[in-house]
């Protein structure tokens, strides 16, 4: 009676964004806990029980969710995005820890999925092309922001405006003016592939935090990334890799 | 006669990561480019012409694909993983800000994937679950691996051992090895889901660069990043988010 518990990513919000694994999954479980939102993006089947929770209620969902599966049922738990990307998936595990440790043998599966970044920077060409980091303005730390713009990272924010913490984008943005061009481009994006997507691309120096709001993506480039103007297109915005012509080798895992 | 070019992530490797929007992408598509053995793993359909190209011409095979969409044709282009990560997305957007002006008329679409770090951490639990870099040690810049690290940090190391580059992957785990505990996780994960899928966990102490190959991610963990043993089972790795117990407010774009 060790039970079953999936994370699984549901990628950033249209269905074709959604990997076979994961749809398995989601038809093979007898119950879903997960944000009432991302709840209502799976579709329904009968048979299996749901149970939403509010978004600030992770620790509480996932050890609802691992007390379920010890009884020796399929559960499943829904992120947005992917589920090990400031998602569910270090609340179970930490849960896991904490826990029982009966809920050590249970048969724990995480399901990767497209988080926002990968999304949002495929709908504007490759900002992320070369090194970059993802950083959660949720607990942010701010010598993180510093030290991945003075090293020429790419930055991913996510989180960036959440009802408790209005003011720390604008905080987070000024910081990162202390290392960057003014030119240097930035992109928001939320909803990507979804009936209320909005993606618009800027600059540093033009940035407005007032943009953001709680489902927004942001990607602020470095000193490298470029923007190409496509007349009647929107521009592409890339970072080259570098000896992107210099190279004679590269071998990538996939 | 503007034609149309995907870059096309097929994820990992398992046709299960494979999301609906590039299959369909791939159904679509006249011509495929890419490496050999990306090619290789999309099934076979009649009329549809392949050109394989070796790993490291990667500008030459975004221009021939952008030459076969400026003719009009509807021409894929396969990247492993994510095209957007250290991969083909951000050599078409050179070639096209470097070639004809026709070529920014095409349309070009970015069809993301699952890349490999995301795969590796869904396998073995949570480690990029709060702040994390992706660095490629194709052409890496070392102060961005002290930088990380020294700011705490969990590291996805891309490219990690090339026939060009082999003392590399020994050289940044040394660097690594001066701002993190001994004991910090680090993980080696290749070929997720595939037959020859391998995966590892060790310390930064303990880890020995020639366990990896050209297909093999790498993720090395923060001061904060735990194992959990299981009996009978993997243990899992996790990060937790800060304040996962004191947090009040948690709204995560998906």
């Amino acid at each position: 009676m060790s039970g079953h518990l999936s994370v699984i990513g549901i990628g950033p919000g249209t269905p074709e964004q959604i990997t076979p694994q994961a749809s398995a999954a989601l038809a093979g479980a007898e119950a879903l806990y997960g944000y009432g939102p991302y709840l209502n993006r799976v579709p329904a089947r009968p048979g299996q029980t749901r149970h939403a929770s509010d978004n600030r209620e992770e620790a509480e969902r996932a050890a609802a969710a691992l007390r379920h599966a010890a009884d020796g049922a399929r559960v499943a738990i829904i992120s947005g995005g992917d589920p090990g990307v400031f998602a569910m998936a270090a609340a179970v595990c930490g849960e896991i820890e904490a826990g029982p440790p009966a809920w050590r043998d249970i048969d724990l599966e995480v399901v990767p999925g497209i988080t926002a970044m990968l999304a949002v920077a495929a709908r504007v060409g490759a900002p992320l092309g070369h090194d970059f980091c993802a950083v959660s303005l949720s607990d942010v730390i701010e010598r993180r922001l510093d030290a991945a713009a003075n090293a020429g990272f790419v930055v991913a924010l996510y989180n960036p405006a959440s009802r408790a913490r209005p003011w720390q984008l604008g905080q987070a943005f000024a910081r990162l003016r202390a290392h960057i061009p003014d030119h240097t481009p930035v992109i928001f994006g939320r909803a990507i592939g979804r009936a209320d997507e909005r993606v618009q691309i800027t600059t540093i120096a033009e940035a407005d935090p007032a943009r953001a709001d709680m489902a927004t993506l942001i990607i602020v480039g470095s000193a490298q990334t470029r923007v190409v103007k496509r007349p009647g297109r929107a521009p592409l915005v890339y970072t080259p890799r570098i000896g992107e012509l210099l190279r004679n080798d590269q071998d990538a895992p996939a």
